[in-house]
């Protein structure tokens, strides 16, 4: 019997936080920091409200301090000193979530990963890296250059990779290269009472025990603190093809989707744009695509493979009326349309000057998609809204965007309850609320629909027993 | 607030068990188990050594009682019986698991599925399938047959899929399909308090909080028990082409695996047999294979994509000096050189007659897999024993396979000291203990070598509180 076995093993009850922590807490609480950190530490309101911020509707709520860790000791002992002082501890990667991870709603401390960029390993045989969590994936690219790999999974912004594996992120290459929960293989995580944790080996496939790296995947610094991530690598494609396809409903993009899907094409990218996004497009990215529903598609393969896969796409595309299928045949053509589908937020904001997107997320099987976006439609045009759509149609996972005047609580008020409708269309169809955004602030009540009780429930105990004191991103993902 | 929050949430202090139950306390059991089951109870030996019964070396532990479940209420109805009891509750799929899962090695009660075999539902534009967990893999593939879907996961005997999901199973198409844990997508799991939960909604993806789904795939019955599984299929491929290429030594083999990985090809299959695993194939399946190291492998795609596929690799394996490149163009070629890769257990046999192979199941990054494989094959032939090796090299994982007499505890030793050595060389290299076939009874100390007491401390954490008074399973995975 080892010694971890020997101590008696008592979990505290379920702890919720109320408020923010007072002056004097926070006085002393700052006071050890500086102690410990020197100037890692920054508590200036601009930088506090900076580590706050979200690009949401949901209202700033800075931290009381903020770390600039340079290592996972440091990330150890700011954990130790906010259990010292009882103080909330939240991680920031690049502050690109969209559902409030970073909102400090209990004050406490942000721990800025951006100093932890490093890529400690390239292992180009095993096709995997290990990282620090606050490297972002556009520098992970970009100094992968020279080994022929890449790492696939793009969520647009240029987030971080521990931000990316902390909210199991995806995005536009996700229908082939899979999430976050696909391309991890390990990570090091620090934990509530400041162990440091590594989960997993480097081999490809384990049946070694409980899979805890799928379980801090997602878990948005719940249930410890990720600093670094082995990832998974892919080999730059020989070939990679792009094109645009207009259709003449969404229903129609939708049914040539899962038709490419059923027919086994190993499709790269299959994005949906509906006509009022295209038309933000045109206006914000200078483009002069025709204002229908819209598939935008990428290929990977060899030269030969990516040619029978298009010419294949645009038969089926036919079928369902869809066309012309236009190719993006040079580098740039192809980049000009993802930067263009990458830069829909932006865009979207150019059909209603001074609102802003509130963003949605469910996912639906696919099944299901054609008929959920066009109730969707309906619903948009009801509600009066202008709500552009895009998806990650490949995967069921959709976006509606209504623009959205920030200043207006009445009208912040419309687009969420246009966006509990989406959410209860889409969990009616057997779909999820968050199929890539996370759950975060805002969404914790759509989770409690989601799931049942009984699974609630094992999710609170997982949370209670990785972090009893309620110390890790309190108020994110469950009610405790 | 919610009611859920509202009650305090105390666990219990860790549980470990000791010994079997009193003859006064199976009486009292079988008593109530017969009351609420009639004739789905069976407490005969024959049965009850049966379903201890395992494919290993280790010591039959029979269960007290053996319910044959037909539903997800009889599964609940046997946990809640069994915690009034205090007795343990054991799921057994097909009986073929090879480290010691079902034994009951505490007594208590097995809980045959092997009622629970429907196809609850197909959704074959979603490509899923919602199964009973007593369903066997390839009762599922026919019944599939007319939907042009398959279910790729092949550890080669017929498992149940609740086995596979709860053992993460993977096998020989893994390296281009996955494991058990990319082909989940959703569970419906009876836990320790009788509850029913299910893990996940149909949607591909989904960031709605902590992955349970993957919890449970891996965790061997210790966390819950699995009644039904949702599946992803995929689509039967338009073309398959297997062949086999011998090679002078499994170096080279190895490294040819992993040119083949590298370079983006996307082999289904690539399994590598030593000269000794060929010469016993050729014995048991009537084959004439060259007796030498051995690359067995499958390419599915389009017609034009297959042919692509074996012409690059033919290209990769002369570069390694392997060569003559086999293929098996007919589908009775190709099945015949499958069932004797499927075969290997029984074909190991005929190397020394009234032995049986000691399973091993380590893996480690690919780039070390020659190093793993020659630094075993000289402590096979330095420690005297005749142990052929079969690889799933795609994804850096073998499996050697000691004969041994199992009436000779001597033989049985020295076969144990080799797994040891050959496990700490295999975690040395940063890989693990088990790529496949689950932790069970006889690894757990393995499992204690590959992770860290901190980490091991999470999974114990998990362990306890999903499961308080350790009814489920126990014994195995972890000690307590």
């Amino acid at each position: 019997m080892n010694e971890a076995a020997a101590t008696p093993f008592v979990t505290h009850l379920r702890r919720r936080r109320e408020g923010r922590l007072s002056p004097a807490a926070v006085a002393a609480l700052t006071g050890d920091l500086a102690a410990c950190f020197g100037d890692k530490l920054v508590t200036s309101q601009a930088v506090r409200v900076q580590h706050g911020h979200t690009l949401t509707w949901i209202a700033n709520a800075p931290p009381d301090a903020v770390i600039f860790a340079a290592s996972t000791q440091d990330v150890v002992d700011v954990v130790r000193i906010c259990a010292e002082h009882d103080a909330p501890i939240i991680p920031f990667g690049a502050g690109t979530s969209l559902e409030g991870h970073v909102n400090a709603l209990h004050g406490g401390v942000s721990i800025d990963m951006s100093r932890m960029d490093r890529i400690l390993a390239v292992h180009a045989e095993d096709l995997d890296c290990v990282v620090e969590a606050g490297l972002h994936r556009k520098a992970l690219n970009e100094q992968l250059r020279d080994t022929g790999l890449f790492f696939p999974i793009d969520p647009g912004a240029d987030a971080s990779i521990g931000g990316m594996a902390a909210t199991r992120a995806s995005g536009t290459n996700a229908v082939r290269y899979g999430t976050m929960k696909d391309n991890v293989i390990s990570l090091v995580v620090v934990t509530a009472d400041g162990s440091i944790v590594r989960t997993a080996s480097r081999a490809k496939k384990s049946s070694a025990g409980y899979d805890l790296t799928r379980l801090f995947v997602g878990s948005e610094g719940t249930l410890g603190i990720i600093a670094e991530v082995t990832l998974r690598l892919h080999g730059v494609p020989e070939a990679i093809s792009a094109g645009h396809c207009p259709f003449k409903d969404v229903r129609s993009a939708c049914d040539a989707t899962f038709a490419t899907i059923q027919s086994g094409l190993p499709v790269a990218r299959i994005e949906l744009l509906d006509a009022l996004q295209v038309k933000a497009c045109n206006n914000y990215s200078k483009l002069s695509l025709p204002e229908a529903p819209m598939l935008f598609l990428e290929f990977h393969g060899t030269s030969a493979g990516v040619a029978e896969q298009s010419q294949r796409f645009g038969e089926i595309a036919a079928e369902f009326g869809g066309g012309p299928f236009a190719w993006a045949t040079r580098p740039e053509e192809r980049t000009r349309l993802w930067q263009a589908r990458h830069d829909v937020y932006w865009a979207s904001m150019t059909l209603r000057p001074g609102a802003r997107p509130f963003a949605t997320d469910v996912c639906v099987p696919i099944s299901r998609l054609a008929d959920c976006v066009e109730e969707t439609q309906r619903d948009v045009a009801q509600a009066g809204l202008v709500a552009p759509i895009v998806g990650h149609v490949g995967d069921g996972n959709f976006h509606v965007s209504p623009l959205v005047d920030m200043e207006d609580p009445a009208d912040i008020e419309r687009a969420e309850a246009f966006s509990s409708r989406l959410v209860r269309r889409a969990l009616a169809m057997d779909g999820t609320c968050t199929g890539e955004h996370g759950v975060g602030q805002k969404k914790i009540h759509y989770v409690e629909e989601e799931y049942s009780a009984a699974t609630l429930d094992l999710m609170r105990r997982v949370k209670q027993v990785f972090d009893p004191d309620n110390l890790l991103n309190p108020g994110k993902i469950l009610r405790l």
